[in-house]
């Protein structure tokens, strides 16, 4: 009865501001920060790093494609050399200003496309977790769960953390319900929370049809860049609590 | 009688390419490798901590101002807090890589107008040793022989190595006579020679007009991106060889 | 009795917003539009310039240092034939896209850290204003009053707009009281109001200590950074057009 | 009997140089010139831009998909109206530095990944087109004959210019055989002269099993990035004048 949540953080870039870190630190037990080749400058990162080792939230790396401008969403195709020296980078880049301030990364989460991409296609999430272990094969690849790359962070030997998301349907394919779908992203607490429940009931994801797949759920992933979505977060850490789930880092669900 | 040479490498990048890596690697004990934001991409990057492991070369961090377009040679202000988290970014990025290929940094030398100001401007010195100390405080720190940085990274606690420059003429306040003046770069190997044996000779710095300014010299720099220059380097290792000179890695030379 | 009002729009970038850039449109007569350097992507711009278009305000080029990180607010140097390439390069990236919207740029005006060097560097704005002519000889170039941006722009031939800041004090030299001083920034409408009107009636810049430095002036800068500064702008629009000013854009009042 | 030859240049960047553009120069009639987002920084568009101007050669943007690392050859996803606006800002940026220097864009020719997908893709080459249409319907579109690209062009109502490669082999489909296969790329001069005289003779591509696909062909692109391909070019020049062709701009061939 332990779960982890977590949340991206760290996604300020110069004079330019997003997300609500600090109110969201105090609801998520691991942190995927920016590193700099999406959004995160190297002081915002610094900042992210010291205020969740303020919270006593777990820190993990969250890189991207080189794509400032286009937030790291854009679909890119990297030579695989290039990919894993760019992922090492700025998992390094993290890492190094984790240990200016005293920390220390515990899990590796890919952003934005290349998630997307990393989790349908079996070559490119062997490269992601060929990066994450050849930087420090300790590390947990958080990965979402049932896809590609949580294979290829299997086979890599490397620790992973399955994640579902808290807002997102799924289909029967045991993949997100695209946006441009009717009901692909819940909105309200209450929706929120059933669709989190019914799913760590099943142990497993269950899609907008009902059908259930069985797997490993160890993070819950929550948003705090549309409004609302704090409270949300919020909310269903309460419920979670209220339930009889113990909220952890991502070690403590990692090996159990 | 030990001595370091040390060399600016792996400053290709993307499509492009600069220096003669190979060769150089051949002739110093010391690599200061480029670092993403004057040069050097991450696939550079890694590739160059490879070949630079490989010929058992010494690994260090050569950060830079974040300016690809003016080679890290643009005079530049930028706050304390966030140049000193612009270091460790870097600096943590080319541990990330190196770590990745099985090697560990061994000293960190700021690049180009960086440089240049941290050796007259005793705070920006003093920003640059924090960055390197809060990264790792095992880091030495090379820096020009009397400058404000081998000041600032003494103050700091840092083992500093002080260099002195093959090709380069000083003035008789121990900086180097600007480029703009005639004989301000020393071209042919034997002037390169002569003026490097004479500081060796002298234990210290000694200027155009003659002037000997004492210091401790823990590695000699020189350039590979010039006509002739890696043969210039080649020819001044043997010499010192053949002088009773045993040229090390940075380590040995500092600590004895 | 005719004066102009001009302020940064097009501040925003990617994923990131920045500005009430559709209030402030109703307010002033000139938009300087931030051309991709310090801010503004290329759909940022495009978008700009159709809502500037078409609230009927006049477009301005707002090119920067390259400094993405710092917002062109990191005081740089660079070559001369450097920044005067660079400086092209973003005013006709803005009159390209003023084109594709069916427009024409009216006036140029620095942006950050450039603007406030060229304020006190004859050398440095004289290469702003070589730019601005080389590109076309027919722009306005937007500058301080008694700058020597504007008597750099006064050599160089061009129509010169002088102008001054609704929200800042000046010193007895005609420049900006620095914002570390108190009093060096006007918050409420009242004050920036009478600051305002106190230089227009005495045709000059008036100082803290009540100097009057008589000059030209065309245009008057407000701001919609801040909170409450569109308030602020409005304000002082109303005021203005209720004290018998007609409010313009920058080419009457420059031509008159 | 007229045909013009292309070929891409201004591809140096800061401190490093590409290319062997000054010879190129006296080769070919038409200068497709890097924008910056590929290679190309303000000040090498700037000289390229005037010494193409002094060897009488047309000038060309060469816009790319925004990626200096991978100079512009990774396949990216864009959506349309960022494209679009991103084309124009490069086309604009060095129309800007062609007017400082007296001259004006003759042509648009798409770069790398960008260009190959758009000749496949008919959604990106329409985005393409209406892009330099929205800059200026006078330009004309430098296309592969017979590509998607060179059609949409023609339907947003540009001139055209049907382009084919002197030293790339071409398949049935009248696309380029892929360089992973041998003999996709054409090395030696004779190859290269047979292979530009079979298809000016017959009237279209000629592929590598000898399939004829009658086209227009107004210009033929060389390239002045491997070793001998600038004697290469001036080989292929000499033989065409010999063979009683004139070598002319893009626009004598595209109005005749």
């Amino acid at each position: 009865m332990k779960i982890n949540l977590n949340a991206d953080l760290g996604e300020s870039f110069g004079a330019w501001t997003m997300g609500e870190d600090a109110a969201l630190l105090q609801v998520v037990g691991a942190a995927n920060i920016a590193c700099g080749f999406h959004a995160g400058d190297p002081l915002v990162m610094r900042r992210t790093v010291r205020t969740a080792l303020d919270a006593g939230v777990g820190l993990g790396a969250h890189p991207s494609y080189p794509d400032l401008q286009g937030f790291g969403r854009r679909p890119m195709q990297m030579a695989p050399a290039e990919l894993e020296a760019a992922l090492i980078y700025q998992i390094g880049a993290l890492a190094g200003l984790a240990a200016a301030e005293g920390g220390r990364l515990v899990h590796v989460k890919p952003h934005g496309a290349l998630n997307n991409q990393a989790c349908e296609d079996a070559a490119l999430a062997d490269t992601v977790a060929r990066a994450v272990r050849a930087f420090d094969r300790e590390l947990i690849l958080l990965a979402p769960a049932l896809s590609e790359l949580q294979a290829a962070g299997e086979r890599a030997g490397l620790r992973v953390a399955a994640e579902v998301f808290a807002d997102r349907a799924y289909t029967d394919a045991a993949t997100l319900v695209p946006r441009s779908q009717p009901g692909a992203v819940l909105h309200d607490d209450d929706a929120v929370l059933a669709h989190v429940m019914r799913m760590l009931d099943a142990g497993g994801i269950v899609s907008v049809s009902g059908k259930v797949m069985k797997t490993a759920m160890h993070s819950i992933c929550v948003h705090g860049d549309t409004p609302g979505a704090v409270a949300n977060a919020r909310a269903l850490r309460a419920a979670l609590t209220s339930s009889g789930w113990r909220l952890t880092d991502l070690r403590a669900t990692v090996i159990c």
